[in-house]
């Protein structure tokens, strides 16, 4: 299982073609997906939490709905995928919980562990791209686009805090995560990603998995 | 808070309108709701979970759908009341998602407490109606309505463990529960539900609550 995460604005769509590239290039069959969604109705739940029309939707109503998508999209997808022994790409999975309801809406991480043990089991990514970038020019780049979700209409604050989640995780986990600069051309970005998959294929190839 | 429980077919809209009546007369003033519901946005999560269409819902997403939808509930529509004096009479709350998700679909207590402390902190109801029948006729009722929804097409082994969960729960808790036959006529059950409502006010004014 390999995750994409960072804030709005970081270019995970871009480099998710990349990585999708890439894993063509190499062979491998993978499932591309993404959270919240990925499954029929985890895609309606999506739909919930996105609307700007659920302004006041309290934090552990997100949470639990983050949570009830995560698990309907591994029963569905992931899990059918992972056990036949297919790769699983997917833009966003619990590191954002964390980033977003625990960072950015301030709900304690014990209470997102409890969460992540109930749906996931031991389940874990394998590798994880953090795109990183400064939130106010994540923001800039997303406000650019048309449209704003209920997510992306948040505030500057908001994403710096998701931000700093994110790049502690990172650094608590240094064997699973890649960390990028976001700030950087987008070439030269999808070079990195693209080098840093292969390195982790040549390596998972080497030890037999 | 008061609570009315109870598998499909049990009587309660009957009697809630029964308590409606009841506390009127009393001159209680009180908020009437329902789960899973009682706010714009846990409405949206109840057609969620009630769509037949939505016949593969896992059970832990079904869990943690209820529970977002409680989270709802409680922030937009049961705290304001309760803070406010209102009392608030609910059909159905927590024991549902004991009875049903932990006896129907058989997912451990344990993993419900977690999310019950979680959302509500220590809320509990102070008086809880449970309607009691045998599953069968419960069935028998529920299906002489038509349009059966996701939770009414179950069969009747998933009721008859529900109903199980409810009654051990009164069981537990007798100072709680008030457990009515269902099977009596509705005048029958109203009456005893009058009654013990009106018992449970007066303990409630000379205790000076």
């Amino acid at each position: 299982m390999i995750t994409l995460e960072g804030i709005e604005g970081a270019g995970k769509s871009t480099q998710r073609e990349t990585l999708a590239t890439t894993l063509t290039e190499l062979g491998i069959p993978f499932l591309q997906t993404r959270e919240p969604g990925g499954s029929p109705i985890a895609e309606r739940i999506r739909a919930l939490l996105l609307d700007p029309a659920h302004k006041g939707l309290c934090a552990q109503a997100e949470l639990l709905l983050v949570f009830a998508a995560r698990a309907e999209h591994l029963d569905q997808t992931m899990r059918p995928a992972l056990e036949a022994g297919t790769w699983v790409l997917s833009d966003r999975f619990t590191d954002a919980s964390f980033a977003y309801q625990g960072g950015g809406r301030g709900i304690p991480a014990e209470s997102i562990t409890g969460l992540e043990s109930l749906v996931q089991g031991e389940l874990r990514p394998d590798l994880t791209f953090l795109f990183d970038l400064p939130a106010e020019i994540g923001l800039k780049r997303a406000k650019a686009r048309a449209d704003l979700d209920r997510f992306e209409a948040e505030t500057l604050e908001f994403f710096e805090r998701a931000r700093q989640v994110y790049l502690h995780r990172a650094k608590q986990e240094p064997g699973r995560f890649r960390v990028l600069d976001a700030t950087l051309d987008v070439e030269q970005v999808g070079r990195h990603v693209r080098q840093a998959l292969i390195d982790f294929v040549t390596r998972m190839q080497s030890s037999g998995q």
